[in-house]
């Protein structure tokens, strides 16, 4: 079989079905305001949001291999590449880019300068404690873990607390081996 | 001032900033499914998707107004018309028609074919009596309050309860005359 070449983001993008951006940042400001109504604790809303784009991420995974031509990457530095290169702009339309590698390879940077989730946003002064786009962590944490990576995401620096730009930290944990529910001769 | 041509649906999609619709798609679910934990009652979802689409739609009237080029619409026909072809077109990347009017022309149906928000969505059993959709008819009931229009939006058909088509009645209870903070002459 001819093998298929790895489409860009840019490529991608321009193809799949899309909505308003301004109606995605409204609908997902709705949600955090709703969460932060609901469950009163900042902090609780840091874990839900997470929880929710974990969710979002283990499903995403599937359209973003269908729609990207991308194969098995090699190790965790190509995979953070597609996921800054590829996958920030199929889906947000914005390319992100991949930092402050430590030695081992195991731990960098997603650094991210333009971000659709916060148009219009501020943070009044009793959400400071707020990570308002913890579903981006949430996401990339659930999509990594259905390629057999177990990964730990936090944020290093956040546009809406007075950073420059937002920096989510990206750490290996554990490769894990895939595991088949079947034997291969069966 | 030469005036400006309003715009189609089309023209106005094709430029605006957009994400992707499954990123949307799976971000409304992971939503909904939120609210089904932290509110239970079916009925309590139904009400906050409809108040949250309400705060969406009471600003994002201003990014269509701004974007479509659409002047004041004489009458509540025109107004219908306006959301369903160039208001769906312009947000969701679908079109719409209006249908049912009643004789007097305070009331009709926003008939949706296509519908990004369900893609890959079956109701369990235990959420027969959701709107999944609800956060629509808040959207339009929220934007035409903006534009001193009072209205009631219910679904009539839905096609996640086995109806063919989504079906919104809107009936118009009142034309609220515009009040200006300020006089003409200060």
């Amino acid at each position: 079989m001819a093998r298929v070449a790895p489409r860009t983001g840019d490529a991608i993008f321009a193809n799949v079905e899309r909505v308003n951006a301004e109606l995605f940042t409204l609908t997902y400001g709705a949600v955090v305001r709703q969460l932060l109504t609901d469950l009163e604790e900042v902090e609780e809303v840091n874990k839900q949001l997470d929880q929710m784009g974990y969710n979002i991420g283990i499903r995403l995974i599937d359209e973003f291999l269908a729609k990207s031509n991308v194969s098995r990457c090699n190790d965790f530095r190509e995979t953070t590449d597609v996921i800054a290169k590829v996958g920030f702009k199929m889906f947000l339309g914005v390319t992100a880019s991949v930092t402050n590698w430590d030695a081992d390879g195991t731990c960098c940077s997603i650094v991210l300068e333009d971000n659709p989730l916060v148009d219009f946003v501020e943070l009044p002064d009793n959400c400071q404690g707020l990570y308002y786009c913890n579903i981006l962590s949430g996401v990339i944490r659930g999509a990594l873990d259905m390629v057999s990576m177990k990964t730990e995401v936090t944020w290093l620096r956040d546009v809406l607390r007075g950073d420059d730009v937002f920096e989510l930290q990206v750490k290996l944990l554990k490769h894990v081996p895939e595991e088949y529910p079947y034997k291969d001769d069966e």
